[in-house]
């Protein structure tokens, strides 16, 4: 029997309960052991939920699952940033394994977390956490025995797929599908994280920082998001037989790396034009193994209980490769080099602006106020201070990197 | 220090031996231990050879391995069929633990070495069987705790893959296309198990049989290769805005299976449709994490080599999921329940062959002596019977399975 303590109780942990309750007779067979949920810890035992479990199962009490001695496996699916980085590294400090999916807490509490697991001599797993459903970190983990990974990139948060999908496919407008969105539960009601890139942001510093085997922290990354994009915007990239995704990429680059999140243009022959709506996918290169992608459900209740189970029957079968996978490279930053080509629309357009952009344009495009340049290539800072300089206020542009494959 | 007895020292066996040497380090640091190649099987100690070895390491003597205490892994890279059945029984039956990426033996021989390794308490690993540098058949297994696994499916050969996409590509007919293949080493001289479609067939026996917890064999698995592609069907297919890819597809059907490879028409925007030259692709779902999709290099010495050396790894770490992976399930063959819409391309037509094809045709088309059908939902036994029945030589026709997304 292995014992498991469960924080929180919504979508995710529901998904966990459901799974281990259907598959129970399978995981008893393959694993030789019952898994049995001993404790559940929620905020509001009254609170209704479409899940019945028996009362005493409840509580609010974290030290009663921590100073119980029959739980080794704490799996914290809470959604919370700071309760559940106090959660998991009591757990740790317990000698107690740990699985999350909570990407906040991995990102900013990601080299703590890995060290105190180590210390402790107990695992701090996290698949879920970036990509969903999608297994991508166990692999990546392991292909760091046999490669120089020099690159990671991916589409990383299903939210704003899904709503870049449904503008391309059906030439809606933003507002109009991120209402839908939200009504359709695949947007939160405080969509900012999402459509802002900031939830793409921690999944590739996590990616990042594993791939490279040195720290890549949430502010080596440069942060460019999809909220401003219009159907203007969209037109004009359906008229360059390209789609847009929101990709966050890093890169070895000579003695450092690259690290953006960033709307970008890509023509609909390319690999990711064809990963739609809420899924996911993260690929990366070593040098040995050559490019693998990954590609998968992104989110959902399920999809994200599976990763969070994998990682616990990783756990109980010791199949999961023990020690620190953090590497200790000092890596600079370079994201000075980033150059490309880009698409900029600027509305309420004046003269003076139009004769800035135009130092800079291959092409051109008037049309009323609102103004279109394809950039020649360009370092990607330099836009930004560009931008800045001219006072475009944030809500009167939109940029995106222009791939040519 | 782990010592590894090599099978065969091809393309894939250099390969192990070039990536030991140049991750050495990052090895020891990360197991904890030294891999040493300590002997190595070839069939001529005098052949030229790019790589450098002591010349003592080399044998044609296999007992020698077999009985060299200190040997508690052997890799098997040799390619023949019957011979490396012979090495990989015997090896587990001496309790040693075996690596291969020979899909040849593995689909021949999966039920019989899986239970041999079982019985032996030793593991039988072969990642590099399917998909070549993908690491697909670890996730597959162990999606297969927590998951009813309901369909899979892949683009599974690299020398079909290079040469469609060759021929869509670049309009040029197929035996240009094979004889470049062929110089540039990725179709071999005879390269009938490519083409016809064996090799792919092998690999989905082995996925289906994984996946569905039962016995797919390879004589249940309806086949159709792409030998007899023209440019004609290329054109064709084109204009439909689609490529063609042979892909290899196994479903769960009422109380039993579906298995076949065929050559498939799917739209650009279809996944599968940005898979191209040498790389090949697997999905599958399961009823909890959905579809998943794994990208990757379908061959060559470095990915292969990767793949055969993560599982070395897994060894002696001894992180993989212990126990026999197959199950006992009796699955009907319901071959007989495919149906579909194909496009048949019939040379060298006559009037009664035009007549016959038109009662099963959406559209007909001749031009000169070629007549080709869209035929509307047929069932893909009754097809190939029909075209049994109107005496075509199998040079005369070509058929595909048209998808509709």
């Amino acid at each position: 029997m292995k014992n498991i303590g469960l924080l929180g109780l919504g979508t995710v942990g529901s998904g966990i309960i459901e799974i281990l309750e259907i598959r129970k007779e399978e995981i008893k067979n393959l694993t030789g052991h019952d898994i049995r949920i001993k404790k559940v810890l929620v905020r509001d035992l009254n609170k209704k939920r479409d899940i019945i479990l028996e009362p005493d199962l409840l509580t609010t009490n974290y030290d009663e699952i921590l100073s119980d001695e029959e739980i080794d496996i704490i799996v914290e699916v809470t959604g919370d940033l700071e309760m559940s980085y106090k959660y998991i590294s009591d757990a740790l400090t317990r000698r107690k394994h740990v699985v999350t999916a909570n990407k906040a807490v991995v990102s900013k509490y990601f080299e703590k977390l890995l060290s105190l697991a180590a210390d402790n001599n107990v695992a701090f797993l996290y698949e879920a956490s970036v990509g969903g459903g999608i297994p991508v970190l166990k692999p990546l983990k392991e292909a760091l025995f046999l490669n120089e990974i020099t690159e990671v990139q991916g589409i990383l948060n299903g939210t704003c797929n899904y709503i870049l999908t449904r503008m391309i496919d059906e030439g809606r407008n933003y507002e109009d599908v991120l209402r839908n969105a939200q009504e359709l539960g695949y947007a939160e009601v405080d969509p900012t994280a999402d459509i802002e890139g900031h939830d793409t942001l921690r999944k590739l510093r996590i990616l990042a920082t594993l791939a490279f085997q040195g720290q890549i922290r949430e502010e080596d990354i440069l942060l460019n998001g999809i909220s401003t994009i219009t159907s203007y915007d969209i037109d004009y990239i359906k008229n360059m037989n390209s789609t847009v995704k929101l990709i966050g990429e890093a890169k070895i680059v000579e003695d450092g790396f690259t690290a953006v999140v960033q709307p970008t243009i890509i023509k609909n022959s390319n690999y990711f034009a064809n990963v739609n709506m809420a899924y996911n996918s993260v690929a990366f290169k070593g040098n040995n193994v050559g490019e693998l992608k990954f590609y998968g459900a992104g989110a959902g209740k399920l999809p994200t209980a599976n990763a969070v189970l994998s990682d616990v029957l990783d756990i109980i079968m010791g199949t999961y490769r023990k020690g620190n996978p953090l590497g200790q490279r000092v890596l600079k930053n370079l994201n000075s080099k980033i150059r490309g080509k880009y698409y900029l629309r600027v509305s309420d357009c004046n003269a003076e602006i139009i004769r800035t952009l135009k130092r800079i344009a291959e092409i051109t495009m008037s049309v009323g106020s609102i103004t279109t340049i394809i950039t020649e290539e360009v370092q990607l800072t330099g836009l930004g201070r560009l931008i800045d300089d001219l006072n475009i206020g944030n809500d009167r542009y939109f940029f995106a990197r222009i791939l040519n494959y």
